[in-house]
């Protein structure tokens, strides 16, 4: 399926995507867009146009700053909407005058991704970061509780998807520049105050709620991906040395709410369908959380670079499929005991590293596998290497993913943020 | 200073007070009020009468439906208008035309606190949860880590304010009925599945923000006060048994995000004032938690009744006053690494159980001293008592608070909860 818009073979933005996000141009406000190829489409114009006027929603959803209102409508009428623009988007199209073959409307809705900036795509109530990752819990196991296992550390690992409350405040998208904190720490066993000396990233993917549920109300847990409204890359920054003077019996507080980076572009649900896989360790599980899919988590590759003076370096390609539960898991557990989800939640996985040393997701992970720090090699070869144990001032971060197809990519743009150097402390 | 409005000397309503609230009636939707005696006073009506014309403020500020925006105007005007409020309540006043011998405006701005619903006060961004009780870290750590003390369970607790980050979607006002979690938990070293079988309440303080600060931009402790729009009892209940599984590195998540319960009535940060003490022991502390000022915590006592078919128990009496950090030292902490509070959030002590058996403030520790369970006695002396280890399924918990003075009490009304079988697991 093809568009008459130009789609590059390697564009995260296919027809088959179509994610939405929050843009705004020199000229105008924050609106909800959709991306394709090189372009943002402006649902806005479209919207306010009457194009959806047939498909009998509140049109008036895709008005506003944040996807908020348009997420609470549920699958159904984004499964229509998806459509239609994917109708008035493809060559052969019976909606060709809506907008290829109408000059003066492309002109209002089609702007190009390189003179947009991105916002937070939703207005975000609460953020879960849960504990999933396989590879991840036995490498931080080794790290914090050597020689006791993953049991030692966390008892309930394998028994339900382990989380902790986040802090949504701190969630920024893509692009904004993260200081690095100050904060307390112990360091040859004396207590410190100053700027942390071990700033890490970690590879994350995240989903956004569409509609939540009632206090006291679980969402049980075959229903639990009908309240997915779409995914984003997700960076959870975390000041390792402050975490863990802290974080003993509390979870991670000032370690991890200084900043937490997601991608702007939300890919809708339906877009990822192709692209499934079963999590990892299947296992006899409590009834709540037994699954009728198997097929329930994704295969989807993300990878990190580091940019140093403006050279890019790839360090390390994580990959979505290393967890042990599913997002719909995750939902049922979360809202079993009673707690309410609202729309515009977001619940990330925590780091999905891989087996292997090059698909290791975060740096406290490859200190253990070389602790004289890592040397990444840069893309362009000609530059060299550099060598990171923590994050630099300076330092960029960026994760990029794509699910690949020969029908169009699915991708999610970058995920990235520099780091500023702390202030006086 | 007295009112032509009725305020009897047990009242927690006077017109020292003045705290703020979102109140409903059977005929009018969620509006701003004030509490005075066993009257709301509705500052809808008053803003729209342009009684505050002459502070020059944005008074339509009054007439939302959440506190956020008056709060987000900062202390000099909300200190106008509680001012005015006392001028037009007291029995001398120049402005006795305004709604003492206004009969046709009394009318409308006048009803009785029985006939009002109460709903949440603010829009509440990000909930917090600190851990700064003294004598609470104390009897947690000879319940988790005997023979450690606070230091072996939590090497950081006298050095900063610990803390976990809540869930802001699970505050509810005082009177939701909050239903028993299922959840996963560990009997006899058997993992299994059900309903919390210690279910526990928590006597903490609260604190909403007025105004934050931007993402990488700490407050300093000695203007952190400034950022405090006002106070609430807080009912953090807790599943132990859940808690305990899943809790080991992520801090609390299931076990604490089921219900938690607030007072209605934010009490101004002025209100408060004449009730100030010490935190417990004083110690040097990093430069970023030095305060100029020494009476940085309140004394102010808590007490928890137990509510039994209709019957009323005492339980115990918590204080404000076991605090080992004040909330400008939880504010400046909670910002340092560059956290941005928001207007509405919400940040708890903790627990504030006092030395002595009749000040523990949750089941928890009372456990500790009273295996079998705690023998609780009613307020009638006719009816006897009841004993509880945990609580039990229609127990209702109620939580008042009064700063005593001869001035007028400043007291919260009510934070109460009843307790709903759990769900069919």
């Amino acid at each position: 399926m093809g568009s008459w818009i130009e789609v590059s073979k390697d564009s995260d933005f296919s027809l088959q995507n179509l994610p939405y996000g929050i843009f705004s141009t020199n000229g105008t406000g924050p609106r909800i867009g959709v991306a394709i190829g090189e372009h943002v489409l402006d649902l806005k114009v479209l919207a306010q146009d009457e194009v959806f006027a047939d498909l009998k929603f509140d049109a008036t959803t895709l008005e506003q700053t944040t996807l908020n209102a348009y997420a609470a409508l549920r699958r159904g009428v984004h499964r229509a909407v998806r459509s239609r623009v994917q109708q008035i988007l493809q060559k052969e199209t019976q909606y060709g005058d809506v907008l290829r073959d109408n000059e003066e409307r492309r002109k209002r809705a089609l702007t190009p991704l390189s003179s947009v900036t991105m916002h937070l795509p939703m207005a975000i109530g609460d953020y879960t970061d849960f504990f999933v990752g396989l590879h991840h819990a036995v490498n931080c196991a080794n790290v914090i509780a050597p020689g006791k296992g993953i049991e030692g550390l966390c008892p309930a690992f394998f028994h339900l998807p382990v989380a902790y409350h986040g802090r949504a405040s701190s969630v920024v998208p893509s692009g904004t520049k993260i200081r690095r904190p100050n904060g307390q720490m112990k360091v040859d066993d004396k207590v410190i105050y100053g700027p942390c000396q071990k700033l890490d990233f970690e590879i994350e993917f995240a989903a956004f709620i569409s509609h939540g549920n009632e206090l006291g109300s679980p969402i049980p847990v075959d229903e639990a991906e009908d309240h997915i409204f779409g995914f984003v890359l997700l960076n959870d920054l975390s000041a390792r040395d402050i975490q863990a003077f802290e974080a003993t019996i509390m979870g991670p507080f000032q370690g991890k709410n200084f900043g937490t980076s997601i991608s702007p572009w939300i890919v809708p649900f339906d877009a990822l369908e192709p692209f499934r896989t079963a999590p990892k360790e299947p296992r006899q599980l409590a009834q709540y959380l037994t699954e009728k899919k198997t097929e329930s988590a994704y295969n989807l590759p993300i990878r990190a670079s580091l940019e140093v003076d403006s050279q890019k370096y790839h360090m390390v390609e994580g990959n979505t499929n290393n967890v042990i539960f599913s997002f719909a898991q995750m939902i049922a557990h979360h809202t079993r005991g009673g707690c309410p989800l609202r729309t515009g939640d977001l619940i990330g996985t925590g780091t999905v590293s891989g087996p292997e040393r090059e698909q290791i997701a975060c740096l406290l992970e490859l200190s253990l596998v070389e602790k004289e720090g890592t040397e990444f090699a840069a893309l362009d070869a000609s530059i060299g290497t550099v060598r990171r144990t923590f994050l630099e001032d300076g330092d960029v971060v960026e994760f990029t993913a794509q699910a690949k197809s020969s029908e169009g990519n699915v991708g999610f743009g970058h995920c990235r943020g520099q780091i500023l150097p702390a202030l006086e402390s």
